[in-house]
């Protein structure tokens, strides 16, 4: 066998690849998962093996196989089908429109032009951000989720084209960025270059890409591009002196490298993320721009979120990752400190995050703006991704619940129902009248399509974790596991469920032989006298916020009921939320709902709407399944009051004269706020008053 | 005469003079003020006659007098004189410590260095923003006003050793800008550079400065240079084609060219400020630009405010200065739509403008969040500016009445009472746990300090106008008013008052011989039941929001006697204001009141606090004169509410409960809203929820 891999190896050693590279590929041992039987298509598929890890097919969002502080370890995202139910049509749109559309706005937009260009191949100006090279990366790493999930021949063959463009501009020394050229070269990698020049950002999502389109096809020759350029020409050169500093101007490189580590077992990887975690003393900037960067001091002396929101998870996701392979207590410490600041006083009902548009960044505590929201789609994703890897540390369910909360909510309003526009910043409230366009096809900055791309993509592997004991189930969609225990036990788990509209979810449990295991059902927190049956007979202490841990010896044909009520559920927020003091948001399940007013009676504004809660039951909130609407949605129905103001002619400021209290009786129709903003334009809410009478 | 000028001319004429500036100066006959027996000290004062105008000592904040369709004509600042009351000591301040403080900050940040360096006095490189030069200019322009006021020779002495340092460094052509030399020569007065290089807001500064400094002393040296570089390089090179387009990338020197044609009586000069205020085809911009500039297109074309809101400010201001000269219709109308935004939709209850930090930026219509407010204390300035030009073309009081409430709330916050720290942001509320220093004794971009000062330092101009029939009275304070009527009778009025803590205002009519006028005694907006009599004589039909128009023949001795009641009143906003929804602000008289945390019960949050306006009245609000507290302020006492909530053990979001009902009965104290900030941070808001049982 070791003969074999070596001369594999020559299989995808290109001329450009050096020794280092090389030498990157430890001969370990190959770890053989039970599923990986099936070949590889590609010409690389015999070279597949680098370290006692998992093979590429093998390999879930993150490879935590051998992360000696991950409590769960996520399966591949293969191992799940979601064959029916919400996620599957969002998932079949994301493929089919999406993803295509995407690539030729990519095109359109001279995202690739500027590859080729270095290569003759075109004589367009480069064009967009300086992160534009990131682009293209994080569309072909949705691309290589989806690839994850089946093979699409079509989608797969533009894609190998993309990535020879992208690997034919990678100069000898491994670098790679279509930026930095000509007259930009001096600029490159500088302290100074790296706090705004995004490169270490487009290489982590280069990074991102690669292992991405590895785990679904195979194919390492992107990877290689990307192992060259950490491996020739950032290691050997950038971290601690002597070597020059460099800086995290946009994290993403950590978590990058990490993941890479956890590919390549080259321990140098992942020392490099841990230098960049930290940040170098030599490269120093305003405190300002260190806020903004979350990142250039230390990651373990942060106590609050602040700063750009993306840039602030996915420091966050890289700390966390960090965590998992060292286990390193600082940075747990303060990983839950920052957890308990977005959790407490940072994230929006809707799971987004990041209250203001300038900076793009968070507020002060309980600043919670709905009409300014920022919520830019890109750090809820940045949110959900962050929790999966605080889940995978803990095992604590309140990482799920915030998962499912920006997944259902605050990353699903970022797509349109039809897949071909975006949202950039999820408010909580919007009113057109100031000519705000909230879905578009494209942005110059369009770092929010292919970042929601990639997550309805790589969803399936967000569905279940491996655990030491057993499997935890996370997430509830028809939808069928295909997968083994970790003891090697060959699981199967299907689940039967209209979620979330409905809140009953059959499980059948089939492990390839009967087995003793426990299995963790996710129980939301939100799902107050939830029930569970095993083989119809009722198990006590159901909790919501954890996992119910069922140890039992499992055998094919076992069938676990999950029973959830989804009564509306007023919420109020924390009265220090002073842009939600004295209204409520309503939420059935995970979903939570607005008031678009194009569904109100004709002539009622928005503005002098309240909810009523004195009234009798059946009128306060009736769940209605609507298939002929936005999709098929279930909405709530509500006798709520109209304030009679005419807003319009009343003074900006006049003495108090209480005429709020004029109202009427009204019907109201409430949305799941993901939807909103799919027919024409309208003012939305998320938070209304409550009537007192 | 004419003779004498000619000669006095050369007086001024320095080597770099050039014929064209020369004949700049008109040769009308002189007007003489009636106050124009004293000699001014400088040399340059025989020269001051160019054109029809009153002479430098009898103009105003502005030049009114020959404007075709100003209603009300300004009087000098230096003919009225505050002796005592309310702005007497803020005005004594600013001269003994703000200004003299702020000369020195310019100095230790390099702004004098800029100069010095152009001619080899100075080694410092070129320091600050590329509008940096603007700060000595403001500041010059604030001891203009003080001077017109009475000589204070020390200031006169450091100001003119500054002007020498300014005009030395205007080159041979008239250009003078420290920021664009050696290799940004290039880049000097293009489209591109000016929407974004300050190079016209530098000069318009300068102008209003030179204006400011000659009248309060006659001396011409800087308004000299300033007129070089306006009709020696500006007038003969940029305008309508053929010559060179230019932009006003931040509007100002609209309004300053306008008022330089006020002393020159140089058309062109107009013709310039129309251009800009047109914007030219030749220069073209991406629309998000030429909105934020509120610039580059055609004022006329307006139908809002948006954007940066100081510039949106300037820009009202010189297009309402453009319309006081000509009278364009167009002008007027889009000046009536943009007031109306103002007034209605976007101005906070302080007079404050501007309600996004981003951008500094007029936000959407009733956008208007109170603790990201951003209402910087330049826009609130630019807010009073703009009404006053508008109340000299209408007459309409409701102008006054933005003029006193952006006076006395949103821009007398934005210096702290010992007159060394400045706001740049004015919040309407406030939690010091972001860390967030509100004041601060400089501020890189440091527009907001001199424009105070010059605010402050000019105040008595805003005290009265003259009109064809008689004279107006705006602003109450203890005054004293040394002028004449437009026919030429002396006129002395005397106020005494304890305003604004107390609403009663006596005032001593004095014409020097007995003579038939009106008296146009404003009535603020807010003074419901306001009661005036003339020689104890009531008069009726007293309107609020109105000049009372008083016509009789006046002899020295009458008295008229201005009584309002000052209740403390309870003001709501349009409940479009989402921010201020539900709850209330408290005003007594022009004063807008906050509650600042540290004059409540020990452990009371502001965030737990409402207002109870089922008291009794003696609960309700009980006004109290202390001297010891923040320079004397009468605060205001209330029996209020305070929630029980723990706000920082609840949950972010958490099921409905209607906590919010316990609450207990606690002492509330308002100290008006401008002096907020002044002891140790403490959280502060205006706006209150109201309590419902």
């Amino acid at each position: 066998m070791s003969d074999s891999r070596k001369v594999s190896r020559r299989t995808f050693v290109t001329s450009a690849m050096s020794a280092a590279a090389i030498s990157s590929l430890p001969a370990q041992p190959v770890f053989a998962g039970i599923n990986n039987a099936s070949s590889p298509s590609a010409m690389h598929q015999v070279a597949v093996a680098l370290t006692d890890s998992p093979s590429w097919k093998d390999q879930g969002i993150e490879n935590l196989a051998k992360s000696p502080y991950a409590k769960l370890h996520d399966i591949p995202v293969r191992a799940v089908t979601i064959p029916s139910g919400f996620w599957a049509g969002r998932r079949e749109i994301n493929v089919s429109k999406s993803i295509p559309t995407m690539h030729d706005l990519l095109e359109a937009n001279g995202r690739m032009n500027n590859f080729r260009r270095l290569v003759g191949k075109s004589n367009a100006k480069q064009i967009g951000p300086v992160f534009s090279d990131s682009d293209p990366y994080k569309w072909t790493e949705a691309v290589g989720f989806v690839l994850q999930s089946g093979d699409r021949p079509e989608l797969r063959a533009v894609t190998e084209k993309m990535i020879n463009e992208i690997v034919a501009v990678q100069e000898p020394s491994g670098y790679l960025n279509t930026y930095y050229q000509n007259d930009r070269i001096p600029e490159r990698m500088t302290p100074q270059t790296q706090s705004t020049g995004h490169e270490l950002y487009c290489l982590g999502h280069m990074l991102q890409a690669a292992i991405a389109y590895y785990r679904g096809t195979g194919d390492r020759k992107l990877l290689d591009a990307g192992i060259r350029f950490v491996n020739d020409f950032l290691i050997p050169n950038y971290g601690p002196a002597p070597k020059k500093p460099i800086v995290s101007g946009h994290p993403e490189i950590e978590l990058a490298l990490i993941e890479l580590y956890r590919i390549t077992g080259d321990r140098r990887q992942l020392d490099l993320a841990g230098y960049v975690l930290q940040g170098d003393e030599r490269a120093t900037f305003p405190e300002r721009r260190t806020i903004y960067m979350f990142s250039g001091t230390p990651f373990t002396a942060r106590t609050q979120l602040q700063g750009h929101a993306v840039r602030a998870m996915y420091a966050c996701c890289g700390a966390t990752d960090y965590y998992l392979e060292t286990g390193d207590p600082a940075y747990w410490k303060t990983l839950t400190i920052l957890w308990e600041d977005l959790s407490q006083r940072q994230m929006y009902i809707s799971g987004g995050v990041g209250a203001r548009a300038e900076g793009e960044a968070f507020g002060e505590a309980y600043e919670l703006p709905n009409a300014r929201a920022y919520g830019e789609s890109c750090a809820a994703i940045g949110n959900m991704m962050w929790n999966w890897r605080m889940l995978a540390a803990s095992g604590d369910a309140k990482h799920a619940d915030i998962i499912e909360r920006a997944l259902y909510n605050g990353i699903n309003s970022g797509m349109s129902l039809d897949g071909t526009l975006y949202c950039y910043r999820n408010p909580l409230a919007f009113d057109p009248s100031g000519g705000d366009k909230i879905r578009n096809e494209w942005y110059d900055v369009t770092c929010c399509p292919p970042n929601l791309e990639r997550t309805f993509a790589s969803l399936p592997g967000y569905f279940y974790s491996n655990s030491s004991d057993g499997i935890y189930l996370h997430l509830y969609n028809d939808s069928e596991l295909n997968w083994h225990l970790e003891s090697g036990t060959g699981l199967k788990v299907t689940q039967k469920t209209n979620y979330p509209w409905d809140g009953r979810v059959d499980i059948n449990v089939a492990p390839a032989q009967p087995s003793e295991f426990t299995f963790h059902l996710r129980i939301p927190g939100w799902a107050e006298g939830a029930q569970v049956s095993v083989n119809n007979k009722s198990i006590s202490d159901v909790k919501p916020g954890q996992y119910l841990a069922i140890q039992r010896k499992w055998s094919s044909g076992d069938v676990i009921r999950l029973q959830m009520e989804m009564p509306p559920q007023v919420i109020q927020a924390n009265p220090r939320v002073i842009d939600d003091a004295g209204r409520v948001a309503v939420q059935r399940g995970p979903l939570v709902y607005c008031l678009e007013e194009l569904d109100q009676p004709e002539g009622v504004s928005l503005v002098n709407v309240a909810l009523d809660l004195a009234n009798t039951p059946s009128e306060t909130f009736q769940s209605q399944l609507q298939t002929d609407l936005l999709g098929g949605v279930v909405v709530l129905r509500h006798v709520g009051r109209a304030y009679e103001n005419d807003t319009n002619a009343r003074a900006l400021y006049s003495g108090y004269s209480g005429v709020q209290t004029k109202s009427r009786r009204i019907p109201l129709t409430f949305i799941p706020y993901y939807a909103w903003a799919n027919r024409q334009a309208t003012s939305m809410q998320v938070w209304t008053p409550l009537y007192k009478a």
